[in-house]
């Protein structure tokens, strides 16, 4: 009885990454662990730059100094 | 000190629906484990059809596809 | 599909107690959002209490402090 | 290799304020246990006052008569 | 920066397993998404049979069920 | 109404430390967000090494292989 949550920066991820994403991460369970699928559940949560912070910083922050970088 | 999350698919529940789910699984967790209702916080998280995957498929896909066997 | 997730400090919860829980919430939730019992989970997490804060302070000084004024 | 989710109720957070709690969680962390700031992320996700529930009643629901009482 | 969390019931899962599951869902997620494999944690939280609830009833009581229809 | 996890790999963290993370996170968040610390609960989990993965590899062989790195 897998439940798998995946959380992400809210970037544009695609219907069909996510469908790769959940068809994917179902598959490798279910056969690594022999579970029945329709016991298994994954989530994506998707979370604004703002709200997610690596080394102390936020993604938005760290993400706009990249392109300011590239710029150069 | 109980903290209780639910994660449920985001399909129109009402702000009604919200509060019996608040109400009830507070009343029946002070109660059954004789807990202080002011220690106990519910989280309600609606998740999109998009990002819930079932059996491997996502929720939409699956709706959709419970839709169209009703017309025909 | 609804998964619930319930986090309580570790204090003796027994077996019983567990599955009263367990059954209400599943209940509560199919009942109140019309939903397949098949497609809900419930997980309890137990939290140890020197793990849990609350107001700024372990759950196990918490306890103690409140055992030693019931002794005086 | 910390990870730290802060939640909190959709209360117009500004983003100096994400940038003070993300700074601040990763520093208190990374000095408290020795961790490389590299390894720790902080997600904060909001929550709407209808769906944080507290001794049982909605958010909405308490803020709302909270205000009330302030206006008699 | 991606986060996934594989909460499953505690039975007997080996040391390979997890790492089959550490290295796949790393794999997929970083591939998927072209995310930094030095940015991406996978959390295995493996949850008593007691403590993991499906349609109403503990893991645990499903388990022994089971297990009594074999043997009969 | 904040709630806090702080999920981190279980090496021996002290009492002493938890009680600094749960003290220090708590002050941090009710004074930034001007919360009441009554409402405020943080809770620590504890993970083992093998089911923590960074970088596609458990943390225990990561571990493993600075200690043998420093021995030579």
């Amino acid at each position: 009885m897998p439940f798998i949550k995946i959380e992400i920066t809210r970037e544009s991820v695609t219907k069909e990454q996510k469908q790769i994403l959940i068809k994917g991460v179902t598959n490798l369970i279910t056969e690594t662990l022999n579970k029945d699928p329709h016991l298994t559940h994954v989530v994506i949560q998707e979370v604004d730059l703002d709200n997610w912070g690596y080394a102390g910083e936020q993604g938005s922050v760290i993400r706009e100094r990249a392109l300011q970088k590239k710029e150069k």
